[in-house]
């Protein structure tokens, strides 16, 4: 049996070497990314049976995902397209620095997850498994991919899987007003909410303390554990009525892409392995400052690392 | 004065080091590749002004293309598309080798040149230039492109600019059937044709010899001058009634991707450089030549580098 | 079900760039090979599914390995030892041309796999499949790593999985006379023997034109295929009492290593999937051309790669 | 109409990958720098039209300069020398940390500009252009250098073209005693001063409050702007009788070279575009800032990303 | 005359790039390391002759190490080993940062020198020498070296040759008691003791305050000079009766590996130059600091950059 | 005592990636190149003892050299310029292929050898030595280097020392008549010449045979040996009366720059090994052969591989 689906779309990831534009290199690094892979992948390495659904070109692009997902362990039993209209997503993405941002460049318009359906996805997999994770990106994609999202939702939720859900909202591909709406048609089947403080207030339109914000949630829909994520602040949890406080752990970082979704992954992998919410806050929060210190998407780490982190050693050489 | 002005999609070009595949390399070479700008990169770095017509996204990803082509001196006034619709065409390279082809992928829908129209071109650019190229690429992205494309070349031809068309038939675009519909209706506009032996034979459905098939389309369409290129076996040209064969220079390939348009690069350049055709195409044939020992689609040649050629110096080490 | 499981070591591979040498090169490739991962990942590349057994150290250099085979969608049920005392084999690579022969050298010795035990690995896995396969390296590493490959070829052959063994003679790992002793303690659980004309030769000691050698061991072993490789002259092989005969095809070579391995791959993919020895033959020598092109020990290949090959498609450009 | 013409050496940069030395590299990065054709590349990136005059070696290295700068928009219409006995400039620059420095080795000697000529060059551009830009290195690189400075400022100051002239001063090309000749001989034909306080202060040999230094030098050269660089202090500029502080923006350096050039670039784009003094400061400061994040000697900026670090937008990753 | 020898294992050092993991790298920088080749390395590059004495696999591998310490200048005649069942000692270093600590993972067993013997070895060398240095590393790597060890400090010793030795504690290679024994062995034949803090407390058992344990040390083994290294906070030195304590320079780090090495080298080489031990601590303490900021394990400084350091230069960059 | 001592300039050496132009590139490879640096490496790596005269600047550039020519086992007594109106000679190589040359641009002026004089070399070394070679570029580069090469030549002579000089005509550096005149004014104290035929029938202006060619030349001047390479046609010596015909071996090229060099140093190596000419032509030209298949000036090889391929072993993998 699976521990964790997800579903959602991933990119090819494209970026230049440090300190070097877009508009002059002539070197490009390809890596993978999307919030349901980088997820998946955090979990399998974390140990337990992942598998990410969504749906590729049937072409060495779409292959490039499946092979660097495999590699990390998850399962990929995706749809796969022939429909030449549908393409790659890729992003563009070129590290800055003070005063100069990251820069991403999205180039996702009619990627093939655009034209999915519930019916050419294996949902059986979703019914047998113990998670089911997708984020607010992939309803944000397509009325299809809005569709699917609901259904698999709703095959989890009626499987007694535990579906875990992140905001994830996207200022590129929808308004904050139909994000609202996109997200309240899907609560009912959630169970486990992901939210950034920013996206609550900004999207959702909620306001009052981080508490407020977390019970407010929490009672409005019926959500079994809230998570309110708030950058360096930390996160705060809601869980049967009683909440949970993470600082973050500080990091050399390298590359900030990936860590909200390292600390899902770090969090789902403790709750997998039977940890209180507590305790999967500081995996949690050890997952995504360990990814911090790693190149590209993906948390690509060990369970011993993570414990170390949690138990608080030091970064020195170990010899 | 401008010598020659061209027209027509350039795309980003990824190409996995040697040996590599696309599915697992991590490294892309990005380089950008088009016809029409490399015919224009080709006069220009032959000693001639040169100017690149297109419509590009206002981005990194649309700049990182004039900031190649300015690099060797071609002159870029394009129309910048604010459309999120719209995108940047790109191509992905893997070369091969025996029995493995070299295969290319295309991700160019909805590249922001579809939406083209005359209007926002520089037309008078065209008005005050010698010549004018464009390929049969153009016509097949969009009806938009294929509008602006007539518009253009009969600007051209009313202002007294030779006007240069290259079959450039890309089975990925349209059929035959529509590609032969498509050219025809530009062939009164063109001056000097250049066309593969397949696809006059496989698009224009026409037979015989080299010999008929060159004299029957200047026959048929009245074009001052007709190039039939004919891969190994070189190029025949008919030009006021009389044939000029040209057969290839051998080279060492390291990327034969752009030879064809260095060959009409080379030719443009000696023609303007007030040369007879039958120099025209020993200068065609020597471009292409080198263009093979370089990486990347662009022709990153010295007229003197060309002019060693024809002179059939051997390929020592000078010092 | 899985449709092939191997068995044997797999080393990291580490090559310096293209006409350096490993005695003043600063930069390494990392890569993995094995004779048993190889066919399995070329299977699993081939549409089949595969797994390989095998003992790896429980560290990031084991994971190095499960790594980039599962990326090639191979399965690792491996055993993972914690013995201090054992290690991952290793090997260098540096790539010549004539003439400076390509040289390989070989860091092995105490490989976790050295240590290796039949109840220490997924048996079941070999019973439930279609084939098994391993090859003469494997019984060469140590007396455990024989006697489980001796234990696995026999609860193969029990179970009514068709058992492959290609003889693979390594002179840096026993004498031909103590590897003549290795392979005849298992032919009798052998149904597909692959060896090298060479290696029947002077190892197995056998002599007279190609077709005696297989005849020959055909008769004295009862095997129910032989395949004879025999280099650039292609490849022999008897089978129901007919032979066939297997030109190469020609390849522009990038990295030779593994190209028997391909050859394997190929002909153990097509017989999975249904078609008969002369059909296995061709596609054998398609993967292992294909192999030539592209750069590490594995065929990064697709079916529809190998189909054209053997379908005998030039190597142009498709665009 | 060109808006800023400039003149002056370009060099050939070389530098080994961050934390290696020259002395044991086997792998150099290579990029062009010179204060002059930094100043242009800004000014041309920040939407205006700019030209660089020089004289190069007509080479591959020389032009490998031409280039490099036209790829930023820069004209180049530079003297081309056949003469043997001239070279192209070339610098090593090895990236430090405390306590290492940075290490910068100048191979200049017998560059082609030492022999230039102000015939040679095509002074109606500095006639018709708004604004001249040269610095204190130029002068210091030979007598014919110095004649050729002279006279083209003056031949902007005819013309009514506002000049711009940085003090830049280079202790391995001349002394104090000679430098402090060398700009004394200029200062009537320049509008705008820039200067660094410690050349302020050790070669011109000024002292007082930085208050003092630009009234001091206003006064004595009746400049209509002089401004003030002060490292880490920022910069203070006097023009028509009014002082303006302007303090640095922090930047996370990946390499400091160039910054000074970007602040001239930036601040004259920001004169060329009508603003006043205390804005171009700003905008000085703000190009000067994103150029120490990015590699080179060149700041590959656009105008938005200058003006989001003037309107204070944080650092973070928008997408 | 020779002015250092030491002796130890040196080994080849592979580490991927800044920012990836070994798990998935497929690129290696390739390096050497080991203590006392990187003081032998260190104290040649500041001005003095030294020797690296060691056992060596006779193969590419094993030349790889002479090349580089060739190259800084250390002379190495070494035993080169032809016995197969001994190979070339490796490490792997993959640099974290926090919370990821920088891992080493040693594959270093059987490596040629577990097997030297001091008769094997140009022993005259030694005698002719001013200084003999070697770690507590050798005397753990096997009998045979351990042996060795002793034999080579009593051989410097008897010759009046002042001896060096730094406990360099490895917990993979003995255990603490095991280390205990072994150093005092060889204490009796030792002049100068370099010993880390934590080595002290940890391994021989000793407590108190810093200064307590350099005085313990030197009252209960005679030594002429004992050096306790303390990472961020400096070291303590006892000589003559005398303390020196000596902080660190501040560093910004780019390898941190080699720095107690570099420390070593940077006192030997002032020692030799005839410094006291005041002045041999500052040069100790510059030669680690500008080691930090160089990729691998040995300075590459020159005496110039140390000088600069002790004199407390800034790090600017000088033109 | 060593074996051998050459005298002559070393340059940096810069190289675009395969494929790629100087134009345009924006990564060089950095290597050492020389004649006679080249023959020292190569007579080192093939078990002799070498030193090479010259002078470098005292730069980081300088020791560059110092560094790689001492990884191969190369002693570097030279003299160290602080002259700052010298510098370190450098060549920009870019391999091409047909039709496109391998083109070599040189920026060797005023490099610090142009100064040097035959005091500041350790000239003892000479005369201790077997055998002294220098070739006819270093009389090329100035007056101080002609004069030097003069006097060491008779210094050499003078103490019995072999002297070996090969042509090596630049046609950068000086006219065929000057070639001539210096040549000459130095034969007297040369025993053995080695001249490419091409030189010695358009500097030396001989004609005839091969054989006239050699027999002219040892008449004329009284050579002991006298070796005319002639490229693809092998090497024809004379030496005692006898003639000996050396043709070729294949090699698969990588890099043909300092096939020459290489021919020496496999010559003078199998000469110091007591070899006879036929034996010692043998060497050269298999030396040579390896030679091709490596990047960069220098043969980096083994006697083993050397006597391998004298041997004719073939070029496959050896496992
Ligand atoms: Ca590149
Ligand atoms: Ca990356
Ligand atoms: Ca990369
Ligand atoms: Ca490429
Ligand atoms: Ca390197
Ligand atoms: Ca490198
Ligand atoms: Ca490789
Ligand atoms: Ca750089
Ligand atoms: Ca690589
Ligand atoms: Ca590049
Ligand atoms: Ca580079
Ligand atoms: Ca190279
Ligand atoms: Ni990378
Ligand atoms: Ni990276
Ligand atoms: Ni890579
Ligand atoms: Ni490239
Ligand atoms: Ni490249
Ligand atoms: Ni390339
Ligand atoms: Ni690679
Ligand atoms: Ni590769
Ligand atoms: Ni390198
Ligand atoms: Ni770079
Ligand atoms: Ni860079
Ligand atoms: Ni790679
Ligand atoms: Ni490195
Ligand atoms: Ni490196
Ligand atoms: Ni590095
Ligand atoms: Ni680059
Ligand atoms: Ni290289
Ligand atoms: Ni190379």
């Amino acid at each position: 049996m699976t521990d964790l689906v997800t579903f959602g779309e991933t990119m090819l990831r494209l970026s230049p070497p440090q300190g070097h534009r877009l508009e002059t290199t002539d070197d490009l690094d390809l890596r993978i990314g999307g919030a349901e892979s980088n997820v998946a992948a955090a979990v399998s390495r974390l140990g337990f049976d992942s598998a990410w659904l969504s749906k590729l070109p049937d072409s060495p692009l779409g292959r490039r995902v499946t092979v660097e997902l495999q590699s990390h362990g998850v399962d990929t039993p995706v749809a796969w397209s022939d429909d030449d209209a549908t393409r790659m997503g890729t992003y563009y993405i070129e590290h800055g620095g003070a005063p100069r941002g990251t820069n991403v460049i999205y180039d996702r318009a009619d990627a093939a997850i655009t034209t999915v359906s519930a019916d050419e996805l294996p949902t059986e997999r979703i019914r047998e498994s113990e998670m089911f994770y997708t984020s607010g990106i992939t309803p944000a994609l397509s009325e299809a991919a809005a569709k699917a999202t609901a259904t698999l939702l709703e095959t989890a939720n009626d499987a007694g899987t535990t579906t875990v859900f992140d905001l994830n909202y996207r200022s590129k591909l929808w308004t904050p007003e139909e994000a609202a709406v996109g997200y309240r048609a899907l609560f009912d089947a959630v169970d486990v909410l992901v939210a950034a403080e920013r996206d609550t207030r900004e999207v959702l339109g909620r306001d009052g303390t981080p508490e407020d914000l977390v019970s407010g949630l929490a009672d409005d829909y019926d959500f079994e554990t809230v998570i309110l994520t708030r950058g360096d602040e930390g996160a705060l949890a809601l869980h049967d009525g009683e909440t949970y406080d993470q600082p973050v752990y500080e990091a050399d970082t390298v590359d900030a892409v990936g860590t909200g979704d390292a600390f899902v992954g770090g969090f789902l992998a403790a709750r997998l392995d039977g940890e209180n919410v507590a305790t999967g806050l500081e995996y949690a929060a050890a997952t995504a400052a360990l990814k911090r210190t790693i190149d590209g998407d993906i948390a690509v780490v060990t369970p011993e690392e993570v414990d170390a982190v949690v138990g608080e050693d030091g970064a020195g050489i170990s010899r």
